[in-house]
């Protein structure tokens, strides 16, 4: 993990997860919003997005584990080394670590998008832990480190942490939207702030970072900042996007619908088009 | 910022956003416990007086950015000088940020006065976002300073962060009275802390204070809890001057009524008069 | 406040508050219990006895300042000394800073109790203020003490934030009777903690306590969950009496009905007694 | 306390516990699952199951108590030695304080079983404050020890106060299922990580571990994860056999029903079996 490479993976990952939130989570909503009454069309494609969502997580889990365990300086599965006397790559064990409980949260995704009798909100829980536990290794993670590496690490953190909060509280406020898009914006925050940490420690060209300088500090601070309004405005777009996109399918559908009525009504007598074309005012 | 102005227009924001809402939310509670019933009178002014307060919001951050970066012995929108391999004025550019952050909360509450689709709540995350995130940048703001300095800051960031906590809460207990009232005293005091401070640091006669002595940390925590008392009994008068001057308008307009009643009724046979009064009785 | 009187006032305060709560709360919850269906019988006299309660706060608060105050040695109302060029007698004036705020609950509580539109949990807030704004000053209090000194004050913080936590939480569940008796637990743990302190820092007899020694602070920290078992076993006890009290108190005004029944029916015609008695058992 | 046996013993008793709730919530989860409708069946066996569990409480907190001031160098019930001018054993003096605790929850939940009109919630609240005081004796027991021994039981405290805290959450969210698999799991992860404490702090053989190796310290944390790994694993699997438990019961249930309905209709009417399957079908 110590070079740019290292940080940009689990970066892209979670850039990735936010980003698809932040567009799964407006389509729920805009799409419910569209359809008052009780008509529950929603189901068999958005349960499908999030069984497909679990998979993924399980996947990209294993396929973590498995980088961090077999590249060519990883441990190879050996956790203690007998003839050195020492642990082997710890730093390694500990990014597995943190891969597997990602990996279950997306088993638990999985089993609460089955038709399984498992409680729900423990994909939520399962989700807040992974969370919880990537901060918990992080924090214990960044000591005897120079100041700003320790800081850019430790501003990582409010975004871990912040997330694991209102995951943990989605597991009792299910599907609240503000909740949702809050998850979403501080997952964008977690995998564009990892691109920062890789462009500051390791950066391309240009001198390295003065590690000990009061003023790189309170830069990074700000930035930081700057990164979850980028990510807002990430967020807002892509809710405008979606429910623009909603609006129009939905606009064309009752179109489809007008078109087909249309035709049914020159074949049939005009009172039954009148009645047809009420219904499709209701929708 | 380092001068008595540089305080004082801060706490000048906070102490008018802290006064609007103490009138605000006990006008809107009253009104609605004056009328009983399904009658939704309220909405269109009450709204309006929203959208102006989101309106002011964007205007003020506006404002306080150009101002941070234009004044004379501002950045002038330059981050990084590449001849002197230094950050510029850093300081400003944190402040800019904070403004930013309040102008996101100023859109998010336009966004919520709109007919447009966003989810409920957006408006109080945007605030709750926008005191985190100056309480944040504050928290590493203040390092290596003068005891006092850094004591009369960190009683600052109390103030902050139980008005981040408390406007979060709303979030989900939208129009609960009593997380109004407590935000409005919090904002308050968030006011008048900034002049203190102002007087404090940059006293305009007499001596300068001794940073180090512990009786003026003594002194300044017990102050602190001086002005939030302040800020309690001016929310308190504030409520009750709304609540008389809501009780005397009611009042007012059943007289009017009544008045006009009489005037129809002498034109008018006498049955239809008894009517209108029973009405006017029932409001 | 630097003897062991000093320290035996607040704590009898708290204990007689929360005593008084051990016992106020749980005849509320019995009562209604005992009394199934929409009569609400209790109003009038315990609505005096919060009346009484908030009345009793405002007075105390008033002495406790007074006392403050104008205590031979106290600073008679004078904060700053410019002959001195010094702060007079801080710690005065903190104290006075804490009672004034227990002065501002009682206010809330009076007001909640009147027949003003004031909004409901105000009271809750003001308590909870109150004992933050205790805390946080005890916080700022103890600094540049020895150990055994410190400890046992920081000790008394966390049943002072714990009780302002779970008033803040009454603000939202109100009347809830788990909340309400943790309270009054919290309340008699802080009454006799302001005991111990008082004869752990001021003894009696016998030598002063090592404020260093190690084994004194082990001791310290175990005698306080020591001091919240018995502050659990008088809420137990207190319930039972209650409980008990209003038991015998319901059979016997049964009774009382039911002798007047007797007394009536002798007068009466048979099918009216039978009727009345019917009425008597549904009670 | 300072040898395995000492921390084996009570790694035991939370694992026992843990795996009991880890079998009893799923039973009355998916007992309620297969029995829609009002019939409240479950009570007498579960409140039994439950009244049990607090007796045991009670028992081995009793057996711990004296286990903890009786073996042979226990204190005796003496706690300051005259003689010695010293406190006598305070170590054991803090395990028996918090058995007490654990003890008084376990009264509670014996009151909340019985008809007593107890407060609802009284028993979560007992059980949270037993793991408080566990933590917050925990707290002050491993200051002045060597960095590895301090971090291995600082860990533990994550456990005991997220229980805590998630218990504190069933006062008011009671017979949520999450939080109660969440309950289970961090009495499970307590557990197992009491009997790791003991494995690093008194090794059954090969060398010591080297206390301020920051491998050592980097391994632990990672190995606390992988307990609470497993934890959850147990929790799955336990989930599982006992809905297939519960499923199998009520299938072989409805079979009976349906055999002994074949055997009664025999010498029945047809029309009065009919009436009888359609009552099953209905279950």
């Amino acid at each position: 993990m110590a070079n740019f490479k290292g940080h940009a993976l689990p970066g892209s990952f979670f850039l990735l997860f936010g980003l698809w939130w932040s567009v799964k989570h407006p389509l729920q909503h805009c799409w419910k919003k569209r359809q008052p009454g009780p008509r529950p069309k929603l189901p068999s494609f958005f349960n499908r997005m999030d069984f497909v969502e679990g998979v993924l997580k399980v996947f990209f889990a294993f396929v973590g584990i498995m980088a961090e365990q077999f590249v060519p300086d990883g441990p190879h599965a050996h956790l203690y080394s007998t003839k050195e006397q020492a642990w082997v790559k710890l730093m390694n064990w500990q990014h597995s670590t943190m891969y597997l409980f990602y990996g279950i949260s997306g088993i638990a995704d999985i089993l609460s998008m089955s038709s399984l009798p498992v409680p729900q909100g423990i994909d939520r829980l399962g989700l807040s832990l992974a969370l919880f536990v990537e901060g918990f290794l992080f924090y214990f993670h960044v000591h005897n480190r120079p100041s700003l590496d320790k800081h850019i690490h430790s501003l990582l953190l409010v975004a871990v942490f912040a997330g694991s909060a209102s995951t943990f509280l989605e597991v009792f406020k299910r599907d609240h939207p503000v909740l949702e898009l809050f998850r979403s914006s501080v997952a964008i925050l977690q995998g564009t702030w990892f691109f920062q940490i890789g462009f500051v420690l390791f950066p391309f060209n240009g001198p390295e970072w003065d590690q000990e300088l009061h003023d790189n500090i309170m830069f990074i601070t700000m930035c930081f900042c700057w990164h979850y309004a980028v990510a807002l405005v990430i967020i807002a777009i892509s809710y405008t996007f979606v429910w623009l996109g909603v609006q129009r399918f939905v606009a064309r559908q009752r179109g489809d619908t007008e078109i087909g009525l249309r035709k049914t009504s020159k074949s049939n007598d005009a009172s039954s088009q009148k009645a047809l074309l009420q219904d499709s005012d209701e929708e």
